[in-house]
């Protein structure tokens, strides 16, 4: 495992590990650190389909609108690096904030669109835009010397995925994006760094999240109609949950669908999005329907 | 020479023609068409720099904001394709709408920041947002399977190649950016193909602009003070000539460059900018100062 902190240094070990292959395939993880095991599989994805693997930890600035926030994000670079290692990733990539943005803020940045302001975007104002920036220029540092590229990341941050999609096609980035599934606890609940701020009655409450978008699923599977409103009535039974939002929507565009497909037996491929608060802990979820 | 229409043509044919060399190096030209003398600079540029070059023809919707502007730009591909074939070009890349925004405008895009609001962005709001967005399309598109890459800008643009240097860097695209000289018409007037609107009278009086601006770059050789104010009112003198702007800035920034500076005997690095109106044709032109 080598670990590299500028992109220079990116470019040169990803260009040696490279070189000489038959068929050489690169495959980029870009993640903020703070890893669990969705993460690794992440990585095992991305070490299954191509024959070198880095993945990035980078606690962007640019996506957080409250510093304190970002103060508080959770660091842990040496275990990162053992569980990548681990899950057969061969370099890794931790730049300091002053390597990603040495002249201080970014003039020129990606613009996120209408599909930056709603759900997640509408809560947190400007975070796609930063996040689309810091991955725009994850995704160049990454570009490989030579061989096919493709970058992953996780389904369970919903709404950056489509957006990432969105930007690899609207703007001819020339890497490949692989989504991969959410991995979830025994228990149901998705894997987050923030679920280590849950109390224990939290963490109980919390399950309500996938238990409702379960329920969703199986009346998808049995060609129901959805009945969203019965699902919303589940989760705001739960005192300890503070529901923000939770829509049945198109994977690609996240338009909420029409009243109709959802009432009439379901016959279609929808995402199910459901955020809320815990306690004090933000939480999100979703699940493919159909 | 081969033209092809598609993004897929042309990463195919463009590592077909560098595949098998020693060091591969690829050279992109991206033009407007109704190409001059000007773009055959840079194309000879590219040509002598790389061992494969490729110049790409599409006139931006997204970077026009008055559609019949935009149906009025000139266009000429086959002289175009001879032309870029006698200045040592390999690869055309002539696509249609459809091919570069197949689902409409694109939703994810670049913003310019203060960059492009200034000078040319000024009078043209949302302009450089939209240059930008095509240019790290076709950046990405040229994207050469193996080898360097550099692009080719013509430094008569002076906000665009700044604006585009600055994207390159914020955003870490894996590209050189290289600026050529401006190619002047041998009574001084910057190539461009506006001059072909101008009438006899007006091309005449258009040869104020570079006048004006030779007259700093004088000064500044013999480390004089600018005096801009007499420069400005030898413009003001020409009364088929309305002038919009003339200023001397930072080359990377465009910040105007202080008072003091301008006026104390010159002694640095700097760029003379100036916009004006001749007749009813909008012409720009820039000279280096020091």
């Amino acid at each position: 495992m080598k670990v590299v902190s500028t992109i220079a240094g990116l470019r040169e070990a990803s260009a040696a590990l490279l070189s000489g292959q038959r068929e050489p395939s690169f495959g980029l993880v870009p993640t903020m650190g703070a890893l669990h095991s969705g993460h690794a599989e992440l990585a095992r994805a991305a070490a299954r389909e191509n024959t070198v693997v880095a993945a990035s930890i980078f606690v962007n600035p640019l996506q957080f609108g409250d510093p304190s926030d970002l103060e508080r994000y959770p660091r842990s670079l040496e275990a990162d690096v053992e569980l990548l290692a681990e899950a057969g990733v061969k370099l890794v990539f931790a730049p300091e904030v002053t390597e990603m943005y040495p002249a201080g803020e970014p003039m020129v940045r990606l613009s996120s669109g209408v599909l930056g302001t709603v759900f997640e975007g509408a809560s947190r104002p400007g975070h796609f835009d930063g996040a689309l920036t810091v991955v725009a220029k994850l995704l160049h540092a990454g570009t490989p010397a030579l061989g096919s590229y493709r970058a992953y990341f996780g389904q369970k941050d919903a709404q950056q995925l489509a957006l990432v999609r969105r930007m690899v096609a609207d703007l001819n980035f020339p890497v490949q994006i692989v989504g991969v599934p959410t991995v979830r606890a025994e228990d149901g609940l998705a894997l987050s760094s923030r679920n280590r701020f849950l109390s224990a009655s939290e963490r109980q409450a919390a399950l309500v999240l996938s238990r409702a978008l379960r329920l969703l699923v199986g009346r998808a599977e049995r060609r129901e109609p959805l009945d969203l409103d019965s699902a919303v009535a589940l989760v705001r039974s739960e005192p300890l949950v503070e529901l923000d939002y939770f829509e049945v929507v198109n994977p690609a565009t996240l338009a909420p669908l029409a009243e109709n497909c959802r009432e009439t037996p379901f016959n279609g491929q929808a995402l199910a999005l459901i955020a809320a608060k815990v306690g004090s802990v933000r939480l999100i979820d979703n699940m493919p329907l159909g």
